[in-house]
């Protein structure tokens, strides 16, 4: 399923085929937590602004309109309409940061709904049921996502479970993707490591579940509040301990830098709600570095946020427009700088591929992250 | 300026001719309060949406951002990207509905800011001088709205000093006009007949203003409480004497039904926030009535808004994913039940025009009216 085109150092370039098209790594995950890009962008929009696999929450998507029903209308795919990939998490990270009063069992994780409160059970078998019924191009396990700091002892029972927890998500994925009734019989699992900040049980997680031969495999529990040092100390020991010949998914990162460094240590696939969330605030990224466009200094600005962009913000519109937006709390200035960050990350992706193949993958981050520094 | 090119019954066709190019009329134009549509929709997608003119507040632009850094930045139209007509109401309104502590006087009106409660004061010539920084097409003259209802002592009053208003109005945009540094030399002041709900004052209105030669008239101080009888009942009093050479807007008018009545008593242009409002709030407008988007009914409706309708919304995607939009306060729901209303708004003026072209209006109005009640 996952072609290595190319290595320059440790950073990939690859093609990973999947039943909704291929998708070019590394790649940004553009994330729609309940099926929809915040801020007003729709699929039509995404495709415009160079988007390549989106993703969507489990737990969010089985709280709120319900899984059983995205279901009956043919699954996420046609809910959205949206033809290429959608990577699913498993719901575990949410369950972990926004439930309340949850309970961690061997069987699974006892919650209320962070909408109105009823209680939920979900373990690796729910999780998969209800990413089957989504349909989702790929499927992420059901895992324990620890917090930093945790101690060693709660780390590796945790690992152990996340590991009995994954065989279980396997078993049945399996078996539904065996049922005439699925609208995905080709969905495929990617399986999450964890760790906490143990270099050593990361590395001996990397292994156990690298034999287990799943689709891909992620980097879960890390940019949950340690450095940004130890994140990248973490996929420089544990990288090289995950298969080669399959995608690597760093879970939600990051900023530009972030994404850049871990490039270069090995990562195909990322996820992060920064370009988004930054946009719905005003923050807007550049190659020089990020913007406020709440900035007294933008009022008679008539550049684009960039010059030289190519997403409809700039375009089209200057930024005393945009500012003006924003400050009037128009739904249109969320919109533009929402786009024109998605677009920010999707097209330095596409810079990042195009370093590899021509194998200047160091060069071109140390003057991309040089760039953005300038102040 | 106005070219009547057919009338049917009262209905009239016209083609009115602007420095920013000819408005088809009927017309329905689409309100962006702030320089922005409600709703995250930008000036790109109004040309989708079919909008031929836009209508902005001045009261609005003047408070927030400020009519002097829009003149700094090249006037509306290069403000929000928008190469066709601009309308900029007077502020009057706005200064009687929104403003709190308002003070009528010879002058003009001492009101406070909605949003910081800075003392302003407005008369004719400063919102003309707003309107001329704001460099819109057609500038409206500053008027008294008053009540409804008004004793006819006070409406008398009130009339005569809106008269007076609009000879000051009148001197002051050809000033304006005249000025080297102005944007657009070739402003359009459109005059508003006022007179409650009283027939006699209206029409003794009407005469007055209609004999100073204005490139427009509007009917003002409707749409304010009275019942829709009273509306059509002033209309078919007054409009007989309001010059058929010159364009008829009858301000903040309404629902399709009102406009529908409104054409057939020689109405020419409308505006109204009904379109982008009820949009927000999920309800759309189809031939078959409005509708309801969060009704449980269309939980697991495939279908669009409107089955044929060629809008983003009804091409793309169905009323049970808008549905799931609205109910998870997704902004991508509101985007698209706005653009949806206001292409049905657009395209029902372009059927109105159609239909008095071929002298079948009184057959097509009724035929619309009856389909959108059918229940």
């Amino acid at each position: 399923m996952y072609e290595l085109l190319k290595k320059d150092g440790m950073a990939k370039r690859g093609t990973f085929h999947t039943v909704h098209g291929p998708i070019q790594t590394p790649v940004f995950m553009n994330v729609g937590t309940v099926a929809a890009i915040k801020g007003g962008v729709s699929t039509n929009d995404l495709k415009d602004i160079k988007c390549q696999v989106q993703l969507s929450n489990t737990y969010h998507l089985h709280v709120r309109t319900g899984d059983a029903t995205i279901k009956k209308l043919g699954g996420l795919h046609k809910f959205m309409v949206w033809d290429r990939p959608i990577l699913t998490d498993s719901g575990g990270f949410q369950v972990f940061s926004l439930a309340a009063l949850r309970k961690i069992k061997e069987e699974g994780v006892y919650f209320s709904s962070h909408i109105d409160g009823h209680k939920i059970f979900m373990g690796p078998e729910e999780s998969m049921q209800i990413q089957s019924n989504l349909s989702s191009t790929i499927a992420m396990a059901f895992d324990e996502c620890p917090p930093i700091p945790a101690t060693r002892k709660y780390v590796i029972d945790s690992v152990d479970r996340t590991t009995r927890w994954l065989e279980r998500c396997r078993k049945e994925l399996t078996r539904l993707n065996s049922l005439e009734s699925t609208i995905n019989n080709r969905q495929m699992l990617f399986g999450i490591n964890q760790g906490g900040i143990y270099d050593d049980l990361r590395i001996e997680h990397a292994k156990v579940i690298g034999d287990m031969n799943l689709d891909g495999y992620a980097i879960g529990g890390l940019a949950v509040g340690e450095s940004h040092d130890e994140m990248y100390r973490i996929l420089e020991s544990t990288v090289p301990y995950m298969p080669e010949n399959k995608p690597t998914y760093l879970m939600g990162v990051g900023t530009p830098e972030n994404i850049l460094e871990a490039v270069e240590r090995g990562v195909d696939f990322f996820d992060c709600v920064y370009p988004t969330r930054n946009g719905r605030h005003g923050h807007v990224y550049t190659n020089h570095g990020k913007m406020n466009i709440y900035n007294a200094k933008f009022e008679l600005d008539e550049r684009p946020i960039e010059e030289g962009c190519g997403c409809e913000a700039c375009k089209t519109y200057s930024r005393a427009y945009i500012r003006h937006l924003m400050k009037a709390k128009e739904m249109l200035g969320m919109r533009l700088c929402v786009m024109h960050n998605l677009y920010f990350y999707n097209t330095m992706m596409e810079e990042i591929r195009d370093a590899i193949e021509k194998g200047v993958y160091q060069a071109y981050k140390k003057a991309k992250i040089d760039g953005m520094n300038i102040k």
